[in-house]
C-alpha cells in the first residue's frame, strides 16, 4: 500500500493565484467589454535586455556546433556566472562571498522550498506575517507543523505580525525558533529591512544557533546607499545566514529561471548530539543528488546582466518599474489611501478602504475599476485588510488603472 | 539551534563521479602525454539537432520583443508541449495519455529524486540492483532506510538483484514494497523490460496497492518495436505506475534540461485510514509549491523535437550513438569480454576480466589503455565485477578505445 504524505491534507486546497484566476475568469466572461487592467500577480513585462538576448543568441549558436557544445554542466553552476556574481552582486560592494559559496539555480522560489531539507524534522521555522507562502507551505509538507487553523495559521510555527508600526519588518522574537525566512525587500509588503533590524536579527540567530533564510529575491529595487541589499553586509551574517537572490525582478528572468543562493562555509547546524556540521556540504550533496544544474543558455544570459551593457539596460528596466510604483504610490496617496512600500520594491501594499476585507477589496476594485491586485489576506492572517498592487505593467496601464480606482 | 537533516549522513561520503574525476585527473597528471579516451560518465557528446536550434533561436528572439516576451509559464509546462509529448509518445503508439496528466520539468533526475516526497514516511522502497543512485539516494536522504551496510546496502530498502540469470530485469518479489523503481532501458546496464516482466510488474503492484515508478528516459534507444516503451503499453498501468521521460539523450538536451513525468487521473495512494487519493493532485500542488516551470525558450526546443525535421534528425543521433553501441559491444564480444546491453540502449555492461573487482578494472584500464569506465559497483553490490561503458563519443574514440582494450 503506497501511502501518500498526509501533511499535503493541511494545505488549503484552493491556493491564492489560481483562485484570482479563476475570479477574473468569471468576471471577463460575465463582462466581455471589459478591459480588465492586471497589478495582481508580480510577473514582469518588458523584454529581454539586449545585451541578454545576445547572449543568448551567442550560447544557443555555441550548442549548435561539435566545439562549443556542452552537456551536463558543473551542478553548482558554471565558473564564468559565480565569478561574476561574486564580483558584482560582493566583491564590489565589500562583502567577501567566494564563487564556491554561490550555487547557481533555477528559481529563488526553488531554493527556499528545498532549503528545509537539509534541517531537522523537528526544527521550528519563524517567519514575517504577512509572508511569501512558499516558505510556510513548503514546511507544512515536511511536516513541521500541525494543522491549520481558522485564521490561515499552522501550529507550531512562529508568525512575527508585520504592521504599520514596525514598518512591516518584525525583529527577533523573544520566544524560540531554529529556522527564520526574512524577505528584504518584501514581497509581498515592499518594505525594507534596515541595517538596524538586520543586525538585530543577526545577533539574535547567533545567540540562538539559528539559521536565517534571507530572501534577497528583490534586491536590486533598493535606491537607498544605506539599506543593506545583502545580510552579508551584516557583521557575523556570515555565521548564520544563507541569502538567496534572483535575477527574475532584476533583468525579467521570470519564464528565463536563473537564481542563486549563497550557504557560506562557515554557516553551521548541529547534530542532537550537539556536533556542529558545516551546512555548505549539505546543501552542495542536495544540490548534487537532486539537481542537474540550470542550461547553459540561460547561466550565459545570467552572466550578461552584470556585462556594462547588461548593467546599464537591466537598470534602465528597474528604474521604468519603480517609476511604476511611484505612481502607484503617490496617486493612491492623493486619492486618500493608505499606502506602504514602493520605493525600495516593485510593490505597493495598500490597506482597504472602508474596513473591507482583502477579498472584498478585490472584488469590488474588479467589478467597479476592471483592476486586478492580490488580496493580502493571501500573504497570511496579518495581510488581511490589505491589498498588492504590483508594479509591473506598462505605464499606460498604471496611470488608467489609477485613475479608475481614484474615481 | 538549528539541527539538520541527520539522514543526509547515512550517505557515504565519496560519490561516484567525483571519485572517478579524481582518479582520472590524478592519472592525467602523473602522466601528461596520455590521452585519455572518457567512456565513463553518460552525457551526449553530440551538438544540437538544426530543428531545435532554430526553435531555439525563434524563441530567443520572441523574449526580446515586446509582443513575444513571455514571463511565468503554465507550472505544468506550456500547453503546446504537453500536447506534442500527448501526440506523439503516446497516441501516435496507441496509448492515452491526456496533456493534463504529462507535468514538464528540468529532468529525470529531478522528477525521480522529487516524486518521493508526495508518499509517506513510512514506505518502503524496492530498487533494482545495480541501480541509478538517485532512487536510493533521495530516500535515504528523506528518512526511509537505515544505515547503509558494508556491501553499500540501506537497511530497510529491498534490493532486487539484477544479473546474467535475469537478463539483468528482475520480476517482482514474494516480499511487500510500497514504492519501486524500476528503469528501462537500464541505466546502467543497458537491460531492457520485456513485455511479460513488466506484466507481471503491473499485475504485483495492482494487487498490492503499490506504485511503480518508471524511468524511460531512455526510451528512444529502444530498436525492437515489440518491447514496450511506456509503461502505459500494458493494461492496468494507468492505476500503478507513474513514468518519467527525458529529451536528455533522446535530443542532447544533457545542459538544456528538459523531461516530464506522466501522472494518470486515476493513480491513487492511500492514507492511513485507507482513503484513496489521486496522486496526480498531489504532485500537482508539489510542482506548484516548490518549482516555476521549465524555460520558454526549452520548452520551444523541446517542442521542435516533434516536428518531421526533429525527428528525423534526432534520430540520426541515436542511430549514431547505437551504432557506437554496437561497435563496443561486438568488439569486445570479439576480444573474449563477457558482453551485456549496448542493443537497445547506449550503455554496454562488461563483466570485469580475470576476477578483478570494479574499481580494479577501472584503474587497470585507465592504466594500461587510458580509457575511462564507470565501475559497476558504483551503483549498487549487484554491480560488482561489472564496469559500464558509455556509447556517447565520437566514432574515432570509440574506435580507438575498443582497440586499446583489445591489446
Amino acid at each position: 500500500m503506497a501511502q501518500i504524505n498526509e501533511n499535503y491534507r493541511k494545505l488549503p486546497a484552493g491556493y491564492l493565484f489560481p483562485e484570482i484566476g479563476r475570479r477574473v475568469a468569471a468576471f471577463q466572461k460575465a463582462h466581455p467589454e471589459a478591459r480588465v487592467i492586471r497589478l495582481g500577480i508580480g510577473d514582469v513585462t518588458l523584454p529581454l535586455v539586449p545585451a541578454v538576448v545576445a547572449a543568448m543568441r551567442a550560447a544557443v549558436d555555441e550548442l549548435a556546433t561539435a566545439q562549443g557544445f556542452r552537456g551536463y554542466g558543473p551542478e553548482q553552476g558554471y565558473e564564468f556566472l559565480r565569478e561574476a556574481i561574486a564580483e558584482h552582486d560582493y566583491r564590489a560592494r565589500g562583502v567577501e562571498v567566494a564563487p564556491d559559496e554561490i550555487f547557481v539555480s533555477d528559481g529563488s522560489k526553488q531554493d527556499s522550498a528545498n532549503l528545509q531539507e537539509i534541517f531537522g524534522a523537528g526544527c521550528r521555522i519563524a517567519v514575517t506575517d504577512p509572508v511569501y507562502p512558499v516558505y510556510v507551505d513548503t514546511n507544512v509538507m515536511a511536516g513541521r507543523t500541525g494543522a491549520v487553523g481558522e485564521d490561515g495559521r499552522y501550529a507550531g510555527v512562529l508568525y512575527l505580525r508585520g504592521d504599520a508600526d514596525n514598518g512591516f519588518t518584525p525583529g527577533p522574537p523573544d520566544e524560540a525558533a531554529d529556522l527564520v525566512y526574512l524577505c528584504s525587500p518584501n514581497n509581498p509588503t515592499g518594505a525594507v529591512a534596515s541595517r538596524a533590524n538586520l543586525e538585530a536579527w543577526v545577533a539574535w540567530a547567533r545567540a540562538r544557533d539559528a539559521v536565517i533564510v534571507f530572501d534577497a529575491a528583490y534586491d536590486a529595487y533598493i535606491r537607498d546607499p544605506s539599506l543593506p541589499r545583502s545580510i552579508y553586509e551584516i557583521p557575523g551574517a556570515r555565521e548564520c545566514a544563507i541569502e538567496m537572490r534572483s535575477f527574475s525582478k532584476r533583468a525579467g528572468f521570470t519564464g528565463v529561471r536563473c537564481a542563486y543562493t549563497v550557504v557560506p562555509r562557515s554557516l553551521c547546524g548541529t547534530t542532537a548530539a550537539g556536533e556542529r556540521v558545516p551546512l555548505h556540504g549539505l546543501w552542495a550533496r542536495r544540490q548534487s543528488t537532486k539537481y542537474n544544474s540550470t542550461p547553459y543558455v540561460v547561466q550565459r544570459a545570467a552572466a550578461a546582466v552584470y556585462t556594462p551593457e547588461g548593467r546599464k539596460q537591466t537598470e534602465e528596466q528597474i528604474a521604468f518599474y519603480l517609476e511604476n510604483a511611484r505612481r502607484v504610490r503617490e496617486g493612491l496617496l492623493a486619492a486618500g489611501f493608505c499606502v506602504f512600500g514602493g520605493e525600495h520594491a516593485p510593490y505597493v501594499w495598500v490597506r482597504t478602504p472602508d474596513g473591507l476585507s482583502s477579498w472584498e477589496c478585490f472584488d469590488r476594485w474588479l467589478r467597479d475599476a476592471h483592476v486586478v491586485c492580490t488580496p493580502g489576506s493571501g500573504f497570511g492572517a496579518a495581510g488581511e485588510g490589505y491589498v498588492r498592487i504590483s508594479a509591473f505593467n506598462s505605464r499606460a496601464n498604471v496611470e488608467e488603472a489609477l485613475a479608475r480606482l481614484a474615481r
